[in-house]
């Protein structure tokens, strides 16, 4: 087949070997065999992006037996810096790596961003950004892009927040705001929070690669990020992966979406409050100033101490998380089920006996295979997500990245 | 970039120029525009294609205002045929088309697959198979493909029924005893219903090449067949779009699957009897020699009447069916859901109302545009999906079809 544009094939090219680089260091001779290019090629390649400063020799390779040794090449990103920022009903997450993944900065800051004027919120999510843009020029030639993670409807295009009921927003083009806030011609995409940090399980969490995944995030709602056959899986607007809206029990407690009988009404922050520390629930439920991993640290303290009503209700919240499970197995068929947000706190107490009601209640036997797991990704998930979103805009086009000055 | 292997990329090369002849009728010169390969390459596939049969001149284009006219090439596929086979409870379809969708053979007749010993059921599958498949060798110098089309779980090789509750089916290598059956060397494939009916329905039906499609089955049970972004989803095992058995109230009707509360206790054919036609549903259910869809005729023809009861039935069915297509649509944002099975008669009375509660029910506005639709594709659209499905080996290496003898 003879190529309509050479700089397309050479394009195309560049990136097949940067991302053969990623996580992996390796001889021209290997990436020759790895693409099937020939060895001039690759060298050339390989010359564009040490000139571009992605790729650097590593020295050579000792367990090479036969030969002279072979030099080894590896992804040198710490010229191209990515930002996500996540934004929750009440706090802030800013995280930046480099192309390699090294950490370049990451803040985490309490914000009320449901409770207080969106013009207020949009000004301190700017100001933030353009602090953490600044401080990562100091040393980065490029900045990929910048994604921000929304718990709410995000429209296919990564432009316009839908609907997000929890921070009371909607219709909100907040791209263009924020890149219009910074004053600078760099990608901002929006996102989902589920998707992103179903995006950062796929590539660089402990069940990577995993071709058909579901990341469940427990919030003031309850959603997730659908990677089905290797893919992330946003329908055809963009709102797929509303688990928390399921249909569940008839007649069931209102939901924030209007509705009665949603998953989120038996499995969210408030049901669970409500269930286990049923004397402070209001109460706690009401606090703006306390994340819902902190609310939920209250349960844990008194499932730690034995406090019967709480475990109770532990159980009873593990039984709507496997039923929910089930019905989620039965139509995705996933290898794993990734939980996130303050399920994680909730381990101990509600993977064991959700895991068997799920396999209790899946059609297919043992649930397919399909495993219950707690995300081991840390606090922002969502946020790394967005920056391994933005990073992969140079993964697919490194000539985005000017050479390097002598 | 190198090819490893010459005859690789010829046969994708043919693949592809194949494919470009599927439904319409194109020149050498505008094969050679869309493929991006010279014209030389170009003429020397299409002799290939048309010395095995696959091809023909159709004669020029007279639309074509400059120049000397061009020869139009379209789609030759009588020499290839290939077989799908419906297996329900109660009866088996048999369909043949050649590789031009043209219907060699079609057959259908009552069977009780449910009732009688699964080896009665297998040996007349065999034979029935056999006098189509030998019909079609009198035409066909190449049979594509067998594809059985099965109610229930079926593995992602398909080979063999993990689980058919309605036949009573469960751990059958399906595919190896036609195979050996027919003693014949030729692929056979078991795939789900509603896989081979999405399949169907994705690349020749109403919303063809529509991204993200759900097919909805009414049988004795409730199934579905998901095109998520393109593509068939059947999760790690294959036993995605088992919708029957979402959880939808506490405390339900018993299902088949031994479970309460599932999806098709509520909008199943039991459900839909003893909701619509009460008086009669006990014996109507148990009638072995009707068909759902002769079932569904009696519950149809009382709603012509206007039978009052039979109305009310057919709106909370329709409401159920809204609430589950809601969650449809929240978990998978389809453009487009396709009822089909039974639910084709219902739709002057649930259609409508199904989707207001649909839309009602679903989390993005107006249910994220989807439509919900009736199913065109006549009485057996997994049939159909199966030759698709085996038809589709030819698509991507016509080298398996030999040289057409002059």
């Amino acid at each position: 087949m003879e190529p309509v544009d050479h700089s397309t094939v050479r394009r195309n090219n560049l990136s097949l070997v940067l991302r053969l680089l990623h996580n992996r260091a390796l001889s021209r001779a290997s990436l020759a065999t790895r693409t099937g290019l020939n060895k001039a090629t690759v060298s050339s390649l390989v010359g564009e992006l040490i000139d571009r400063g992605l790729v650097r020799e590593l020295g050579t390779d000792d367990q090479r037996r036969l030969g002279r040794p072979a030099t080894l090449l590896e992804l040198d990103g710490r010229r191209v810096a990515a930002l996500g920022i996540e934004l929750d009903v009440d706090s802030m997450k800013v995280l930046a790596t480099d192309l390699g993944g090294r950490t370049l900065a990451q803040t985490s800051r309490v914000l009320d961003v449901a409770g207080r004027p969106q013009k207020r919120i949009l000004a301190t999510v700017i100001s933030t950004t353009q602090r953490v843009y600044e401080t990562l020029q100091e040393s980065c030639t490029t900045i990929a892009g910048v994604t921000v993670s929304i718990p709410g409807l995000v429209d296919s295009a990564g432009r316009t927040v839908m609907e997000a009921p929890y921070l009371h927003w909607h219709d909100l083009d907040l791209s263009d705001l924020i890149r219009e806030g910074l004053g600078r011609d760099v990608p901002v995409t929006v996102d989902n929070d589920s998707n992103l940090a179903a995006l950062a399980e796929y590539r660089v969490g402990e069940f990577a690669g995993t071709q058909n995944l579901i990341y469940l995030i427990g919030g003031p709602g309850v959603g997730a990020g659908l990677i089905v056959d290797g893919r992330l899986a946003r329908g055809a607007g963009g709102f797929a992966g509303e688990v928390g809206h399921m249909h569940m029990v008839d007649e069931g407690d209102l939901c924030g979406c209007g509705r009665r009988g949603c998953w989120e009404t038996l499995v969210g922050l408030r049901p669970l409050l409500y269930n286990t520390v049923p004397d402070i629930a209001p109460e706690l439920h009401a606090r703006h100033d306390l994340s819902p991993e902190e609310k939920v640290a209250v349960v844990i303290s008194r499932a730690e101490a034995g406090d019967a009503l709480t475990l109770a209700g532990l159980e009873r919240h593990a039984r709507w998380l496997g039923i929910g499970l089930a019905t989620l197995v039965n139509l995705f068929n996933p290898e794993v089920i990734i939980l996130g947000g303050f399920f994680r706190g909730l381990g101990p107490w509600v993977l064991g006996p959700a895991d068997a009601t799920m396999r209790e209640c899946a059609i297919a036997r043992g649930a397919g295979g399909c495993r219950v797991v707690i995300s081991t990704l840390g606090v922002s998930p969502s946020a790394l997500g967005g920056v391994l979103h933005a990073a992969e805009r140079v993964f697919a086009d490194p000539t985005i990245v000017p050479y390097a000055t002598a």
